[in-house]
C-alpha cells in the first residue's frame, strides 16, 4: 500500500486540477464509532484549499438527516445535507430522477423511509412490517399503488418481507426493483455481518428478478456529485477533476471508475 | 403435453422393463390438500404389477416420519418410511454417507431436525432460533462443535439465521454448506411463496461460498433409490429401469436426467 506525502507541496501536487474529493465514510472518516486519524484534518485542508468535499457511503440505514447528526458527533458539524450521498438517499434520488409516480414497498431501515418521505414519495414496509403467518402470506392482498421496491440492510429482514417484496416483483414485472447497495456483508469486531446485498440475493432469488443498485460500484451517485459541481460552477465540469478516497476495490474503486 | 393412455395394454406397454418409479409428490400425488385424481390407484396398480414405488420431494419442512402421516391421512397407509425420500433426509443421508461426525447449524423448519435427530446427527437452529441484536451477533460465538450448516425452507427465515449461518461458513471455509434444494418459490393458491432457494441465496450471498445441494435436481436421492432397488435385487439394476413422474422441468425432469 502506497501512503501519501503529507508535505503541504506534495498535497499541493497531488491537488492540481482536483475541484472535488468523493470520500467513503465507513473505514475512510470513521471505522466503528471511531474517527480515522487525521480524517478531519484532511477535510479541513482540502475545504481551506476551496476543494468542494463530498460524503458516499453504501449504508442504507440512515438517512442525510441521521448522518449528519453522526458527522456533528464525530467533531464536523459544519458538514451540510447536500454534501452527503448515502445509498438511502440514492433510493430516493433515481426515483425522483425518473419521475416516479407511485408508492414504494420498503425492505430495509429508517434511513430508506426518511429519505422518501423527503422526496414526496408514499411507501410502506420497512422496519414496522409486521410478522405474517404463511396463511396470511397466502391470502396477502398487494396494495394496488405499490409500483416499486426499493431493498437495503435490514437486520429485521424476514421471510415475511421477502414473501411481499416476491408478491409485487414475481406477479407485476412492470414494477420497478431497486437494491441501495450489494453489499453481502460489512466488518464488526473482528468477524462480518450480513448486509444489503443479503436481502438483495434473497427477494432477487425469490422474484426471479435482478434489481437495479443505485449505491456504489453504480455511477447514479457519482453523476449527483458531477451535478452540483456543474450547478456551482461557471465552465464545464471535468470528470478528471473528481478524486475518490475509498477502502474497498469492489465497491469504491470500482464506482470511481465507471464515470 | 402428452397425456398418457390409460388403458390396461399402453400402461403394460409403457412398463415393460420398469422395475422403479419414482413419484414426485407435490404437483403428482397432491396439489395443496387435495389428491390429484388417479393417483392413488396409478400407484396401487404399480404395485400390484410388482413395480417398486418411492416418492421424493423437495419439501423439506416434513421428514419422512412426518410424511408417513400425510400419505396415511390421504388415503395411502400402507406407504413405508423406506420409500419416502424427501429433501429433510437428503440432508441428513448425505452427512451420514460422507461419515460426518460434527454438529450441524440448521436454517429450516423441524422436518430437518427430525432427520438429523434419526441419523444421530446433533443439531442447533433450527425454528427455536431466538431473534438477536445487532450488539449480540457482534459477539456471538460460534458452537465449536458446528461442522455443516444446512439450509432448507425456512418461514422463520430471518437476519438473525442468515448472520449465524455466515459466522459458521465465512470464517471457517472448512466447514460443510448444504442446500436441501433449489427452489426459489411454490405456488398457493393463485401466486408463490419464497421456498428453500430463497435462504439459500441469502446464506450464498453472505458467506460468498455455494451450497451443495442434496435434494432434486442433484442425483443423491435417485442414487439412493437405486441403491434401494440394488439391495432388494439379486441381479444388477439398469438405471433406465427406473421412471421419474414429475411436473418440473428444472427439478424432476432435470434430476431424472442427471443419472
Amino acid at each position: 500500500m502506497t501512503h501519501l506525502d503529507d508535505s503541504p507541496t506534495a498535497t499541493a501536487e497531488l491537488l492540481t486540477g482536483i475541484k472535488a474529493v468523493v470520500f467513503d465514510c465507513d473505514g475512510v472518516i470513521w471505522r466503528g464509532t471511531k474517527v480515522i486519524p487525521g480524517a478531519l484534518a484532511t477535510v479541513a485542508a482540502l475545504e481551506a484549499a476551496g476543494v468542494a468535499v463530498y460524503f458516499v457511503t453504501n449504508n442504507s440505514t440512515r438517512s442525510r438527516a441521521m448522518y449528519m447528526d453522526k458527522f456533528a458527533a464525530k467533531g464536523m458539524p459544519h458538514v451540510r445535507k447536500d454534501q452527503i450521498l448515502s445509498a438511502s438517499y440514492a433510493a430516493a434520488a433515481y426515483l425522483q430522477s425518473i419521475d416516479f409516480d407511485g408508492a414504494v414497498y420498503v425492505v430495509g431501515e429508517v434511513g430508506i423511509l426518511e429519505e422518501l418521505e423527503e422526496a414526496g414519495i408514499p411507501a410502506i414496509g420497512g422496519p414496522d412490517q409486521p410478522p405474517m403467518t404463511l396463511a396470511e402470506l397466502e391470502v396477502y392482498k398487494p396494495d394496488p399503488s405499490v409500483s416499486a421496491v426499493v431493498v437495503g440492510a435490514d437486520t429485521g429482514f424476514s421471510y415475511t418481507k421477502a414473501a411481499i417484496a416476491q408478491q409485487y416483483l414475481l406477479a407485476r414485472p412492470d414494477n420497478l426493483f431497486i437494491a441501495t447497495n450489494p453489499d453481502t456483508s460489512f466488518p464488526t469486531q473482528g468477524n462480518f455481518l450480513p448486509g444489503a446485498g443479503m436481502a438483495v440475493a434473497a427477494v432477487e432469488a425469490c422474484a426471479s428478478r435482478k434489481a437495479t443498485i443505485v449505491g456504489k460500484p453504480a455511477p447514479f451517485l457519482l453523476h449527483g456529485v458531477l451535478d452540483r459541481l456543474a450547478a456551482s460552477s461557471s465552465e464545464p465540469v471535468d470528470r478528471s477533476s473528481v478524486l475518490m478516497v475509498g477502502d474497498r476495490l469492489d465497491t469504491d474503486i470500482l464506482f470511481g471508475s465507471t464515470v
